[in-house]
């Protein structure tokens, strides 16, 4: 430990058979853990023998490396003198740009514009990526855009109140950030800068299994009131997956646990690709050979994620570890939707969601999949509360989605691009600037509170020519249920 | 009264303790008025201890002094000395740019191009800005070229006639120039400028309420036949409203008042909140504190409007101050066109309008309103007028809004881009190309006279598959009517 | 007649009061025609006390001046010495450019950029312009390309002919060319170069009222086999119209007569309105009072054209004056296509036309008339024969058309502007390159001759939910049609 | 044989009369062949009296001259010190651009980019071009893309497999390479190496009829489970087609034979017309008489082939001259899928296809026709298998052809454009892509093997709206069938 070692040393340990690399000044042999790196072992292998701090930091919770090394695999520290200069920051003056504060913003698209401008390409493209062509990325905004809104008159609309309850907590408004990872990216103050932008309004926020931050930290400042979920993505072999919950069911600021089911291979996020080395990080590495590719890869899973999940299994192995509520993350037909509904007291809440078009393109937008609930299975909306996300950039796609039955409505891309753009100030423009959009669109269809919308208030006629048409076979979706009790 | 103040002493007085400004040479201390100013608080503080005459005259109508500050509000003169010299206008050589005569403008698009390169930013922007994307503004005009004409042949059309009634009110064409504000902004004619042009050609004005001149200015030279509407918002407290229609109720020239419902609060014109400060003399300012923001709000009002108007009690108040007719303005549902033919014979008319996709963005255009009351309540045409507004651009336009049941088609921001394009004279081109079109079509759909245009003359399915398709529930709205009796 | 006169004392009578022209270095006062032009005072004015040859050759035919000017008009001739001097063409270098040859072009798009590169502002500015928006001129096509079409594969397809008959003519083609005006604007050989064109080819021409030759030049040329129709435009007073009519009468090359009925007023054709002033030698000169625009123009007449021609009236007349079939040209509506059939045996034939999206903007494509006549009353086609032009650029629109029921397809724009692209030669491109694409078309459909096309080769879905959907009163257009009898 | 020319008395041979060409060396005489070449009497003699090797190669398959020339026309052999110097390639330094490896590339446009930049205009224009203004190119694509997919969750997807039967012979993706032509003109390796591509991932190839390589060299490498089809043009006399398919017959790793027939008579590329000279090299030369043009053409045949087959009489000879199963390509209706269906056993299969959209514009995509046979004729599918190509460009397209009904799914520009951008890597990196995406959107829809796929998995709402919707008479196809029995 109390070694002191030289870079050009370091530097020798530079591949798959020796691999060091130094981390907060200390030196670390990680050649052991290479191949079980959630990310892949090349995000690792390029910075084999270099100082990885910079690209390691913002993407890692505290405790990542304690969790994941053995004790002798840290050999000492560097000497720093020994290491390559790094030129004084030229990217002062380039933050010296004149950027206009965040309260001038006036919308999620000059949010975004403004974060764009701020933040490391890898970021930018790690928020941004989306599935292929980004279609359904695309689709998601455009479906809210072609249902129309139905102004009454004459209505007293002096009150308008966005408070609400989501699975029995108040919240002060249905808008919540979606779990979207790796906060730091964009801005130093991460998760827990979310977390406090949202304690400032009263608002829900959904921890990221992949945050760059602990649970611990970004509940640490809670206040009371305040609400958080927790993202789980179950991880193969399950332990490392049972230990994070033993850590949430701790944490009494957190009152339920989202599983995400929408991504069990990841999808092709070509900016990501492109633009950073997020993505690799939890992804597998290319194959090389490619009969190898065609068939062989059956056997490897997506970033350590189980594939193997099914609702009989899964939902019995967390009831073992949780008494905490469930929400079922990534429905997106009505089959599911009403097989969820099947599996309360469990499962409380499902959350329609294609990822923000993350996972597969051309698939549909939550509008498609509320419509579709409303017309093959209505009685879900009375059996878990339905909750959605994705392509939500105004006021009025809040409200449009709440006459379609949602209670609770996720921001995932805009909560990511407030904080690059601001930080906390950011993200609570872009809260202010969503609950006011969504209190202007209230009083001007003549309604005082959420639970007043309703269908008679949106013309989905267009959209409704576009929804899925059957086949639907909901005594086969119940049958097989019931066979697995 | 008697008393000189010089510039520097002036200039003191610049904030909310105790705010001065200079407005017509005079001196006035505003400090007790700020915090009632329907347009913010802040406008005025933007100009506090300054000469504000320039940005203040071309948005208030004559007296809007006297009306709001106390006699001792008047503190004396300015000493012209002393105040900074304004440079000789570098505007004058910019003017001399060679500007096409408005004679050589073919339609209101190229009017909307020189209004554009003429006026300010300032007024550009509340002119052309709408809600949010603008979605229902480009939408309105779109909806009407979705239509398609069915020209009929062989049909004698020498003659063709123009020739209308609006509420028993002769009228050379059944276009009239919608309650449009602040039309100094765009010529000093403002909207004397207007009437001028619509008295040339016997067309009907409605006249805004926050127009920039006082109605009697407007109407000063109004010739016998010239028939005026005025539009009525009403405003908290209602005395300020109720004075103003007692002035109304005294100019013989308005023949009927335009209570508009569309707008208890303002829709979110970005386009005029980045260009310039029109917009937030009618807004309230900001909210600095996010929580505040997301629930207090709902104590405040609209630029001093009351959002507590009811069909019951609004209705009965308006009769007790006035015998006008009543036309009520903003419908966008057939339910609110039902339930306003239940008010006749106070409401006389009704103007379907969303506003010039102002208010609420995804609202529907007209083309949709009308289509929904054929559909649902056809009976509505019998018992009131139907006029409407927002995306008429062309000849084309107002005939099908005729075909469709309309008597009355209302242009906005043509008639304010004329006016900014040739004040008088552009207001007149506006009318004149609008006219000639008009009659154009119905010659060549083999028509002569306005009321033979009917549905055999439009194919209107492309629109009919994207109205909205239910639920609706008029006998609910007509027990709720009853039962308020 | 000897008299000599020299430019300075023609150049004094350049007014209303007093208007001499040089034209064919003669000088002649045609103050008194002013008043009567066709094309408007507003033209003649333009060019009086000057020598107006240049403007005035292109777009009259021979012996326009001796029909319109009494002798005594003609005072004697021009010193050519005291005419200002021409400098030598610079167009000449410009004509050095070095263009394509046509038999290099592909298409109609590269015949017409071609032609736009060649003609002047004035011509193409004529050719190109349409109604408004030109939204029908765009629908025009886009409504061939929604039609998809149906291969059938298996079918020896050796053998293919374009040989059809047009009211019992023999023709090598269904394609002809449409009653197209102006074409000496394009190219010298006008439209005595687009009948050798069509010479060639064995396919019909219909030569246009306002050719820019006379019918006896035209037809001059002709092969024994030869075929034309002659466009009629009623004129007011009808005496012109009948001495034209009689002129008709004796060329046998002319073997029907089209009546055009989708202009009784002219449509507003902006660009060449803005690019030229051949519009206005057809159109009366803009109204200068707006109260008089708005009111008094009934009485005008378009370009002197008879507005008040009716089915009865004018059928009835026409019959009086020739005995040659009558197709009549315009029909947009189902209903009028039936009333048309109903005049049979002197109504022969009808052309489903929107002038080419020039007369009335947001008019039907004529794919949409074929099916709605298809809709409503399908006997039409067994009645009349049904030819259609408007849009048609490619040999798939011309299949397309017959498919629907269309015997013969009419080019007018690619007809002038392969005349402008390559005189003779161009037109025979433009043929040569739509006769190949339309057998290319029928082969590869499995179809040998063009009475076997029918809708099972055409997939119309799109363009079905597009159309008119009723109300449809097909038997009081026959009461009507009786009662008139 | 023995006699050297030099270059300047083969120069005098360039014309019709007397037309020589040099090739490898080589002096021919081919005045005689001239008129009889496929490609076009042109395309000769614009090489005519020069070394013609370089343009030659690259789109002859060895023994093409020794299968077209009598000895007698190898007149003797070229001095080469006669010819003109070709200046040292300025290619080469152009190659040295640094292009991207092709395993950075992602999708099929990246790939088909950097083949652009890559190859010579002709070629690209060979590959790139389509009929008319490429719409069916478009819409391929856009029919796929507008289908959604509908993913499921909570299925364990750990295992996912391509493994497929395609005439009963076992692939490892449904994924093939089309009978795409001049391979060579993109990459030296040609058609060979698209085979050692197919091999390694053991993928299904169909060798074109007009292949730049013989059958025998494309296949010489073939492992024993590789498995080639073979694409057979009918040529008019039939015995140049019959000796290919006997060589055919001898190749065992061409299992079946797949007859082209959408392609009677080629369709209108304008892009290669303007690009290069491949397509003149398979089609006919253009006529000079218009009249001709539009007449005679009928007695000529498109590149030799026979435009003559029929189902009865060809399928017929087809059965004399080879006992391998037979594939139909080019079936574009469902009349045409139910009569093949009924041509069973000889016929095993259909591929729908429309060419890439080379034949003709506007046909319809594979969704339209999968969809038409699933609405009218859905026994189709069990009777033979159905394979589809034309625009699939993602993994997402496999699956949802797959969904609809397809077994195999072909990739024509996708595999030239690879081979263009990296040869046989090249190709290797669109099959890695293609079947790595295919899995992915596998798994994301809950599936394992391709034989789960099926409509519950896509919504294909918005297509269902624009297919054909009859007449449709498949009972007239039976019987028709039966009566050539």
């Amino acid at each position: 430990m109390g070694k002191v070692f030289d870079a050009a040393e370091v530097a020798k340990h530079n591949n798959s058979k020796s691999c060091w690399v130094i981390l907060y000044d200390k030196v670390y042999d990680v050649t052991d853990f290479v191949a079980d790196h959630p990310g892949g072992a090349n995000v690792i292998l390029k910075l084999a023998g270099r100082d990885a701090t910079e690209e390691y930091d913002p993407v890692h919770p505290t405790g990542t490396l304690e969790d994941n090394l053995k004790p002798e695999a840290l050999l000492g520290t560097i000497d720093p003198a020994t290491l390559p200069k790094i030129e004084s920051s030229p990217a002062t003056p380039q933050e010296a740009v004149d950027y206009p504060p965040v309260e001038n913003l006036l919308n999620m698209d000059e949010i975004e514009e403004l974060a764009t401008a701020k933040i490391s390409k890898k970021a930018w493209a790690y928020y941004y990526s989306a599935a292929d062509d980004k279609i359904s990325k695309r689709f998601n905004t455009e479906a809210f855009r072609s249902i129309l809104l139905r102004p009454r008159i004459f209505i007293d609309c002096a009150n308008c109140s966005l408070d609400t309850k989501l699975l029995d907590n108040h919240v002060t408004m249905p808008i919540y950030v979606s779990p979207a990872a790796q906060a730091r990216l964009g801005h130093p103050s991460g998760e827990a800068g979310i977390a406090e932008a949202c304690r400032s309004f009263g608002a829900l926020q959904i921890i990221s299994y992949s945050a760059s931050m602990t649970p611990e930290e970004i509940v640490a400042d809670a206040s009371p009131e305040q609400v958080f979920g927790w993202q789980l993505y179950v991880q193969e072999g399950r332990t490392r997956s049972e230990r994070m919950i033993a850590r949430i069911n701790k944490l009494t600021a957190i009152k339920f646990i989202v599983l995400t089911l929408d991504t069990p291979v990841m999808g092709k996020r070509e900016d990501d690709q492109r633009g950073g080395d997020v993505i690799s990080r939890i992804t597998e590495e290319e194959d090389t050979s490619p009969k190898d590719s065609a068939q062989a890869r059956d056997k490897k899973s997506f970033a350590g994620m189980d594939p193997t999940l099914t609702w009989t299994e899964t939902l019995a192995w967390l009831a073992k570890h949780t008494s905490l509520p469930v929400i079922l993350k990534g429905v997106q037909t009505h089959e599911d939707a009403y097989i969820a509904s099947l599996h309360r007291p469990q499962v409380k809440a499902i959350i329609l969601s294609n990822h923000g078009g993350r996972s597969l393109d051309t698939s549909p937008p939550v509008v498609h999949t509320l419509l579709e609930i409303r017309k093959y299975c209505p009685g879900v909306f009375d059996k878990v509360e339905v909750w959605v996300d994705g392509g939500v950039r105004r006021g009025t796609d809040v409200v449009k989605a709440m006459c379609l039955g949602a209670k609770g409505v996720g921001i995932g891309r805009p909560a990511l691009f407030g904080l690059s753009a601001g930080g906390v100030d950011g993200v609570k423009r872009v809260l202010q600037i969503l609950a006011e959009e969504t209190k202007t669109c209230m009083r001007l269809l003549g309604v005082e509170r959420l639970e007043q919308l309703g269908m008679q208030h949106i013309n989905t006629r267009l959209v409704e020519q576009q929804i899925f048409d059957g086949p639907s076979n909901l005594a086969a979706c119940r049958a097989a249920h019931l066979s697995k009790l």
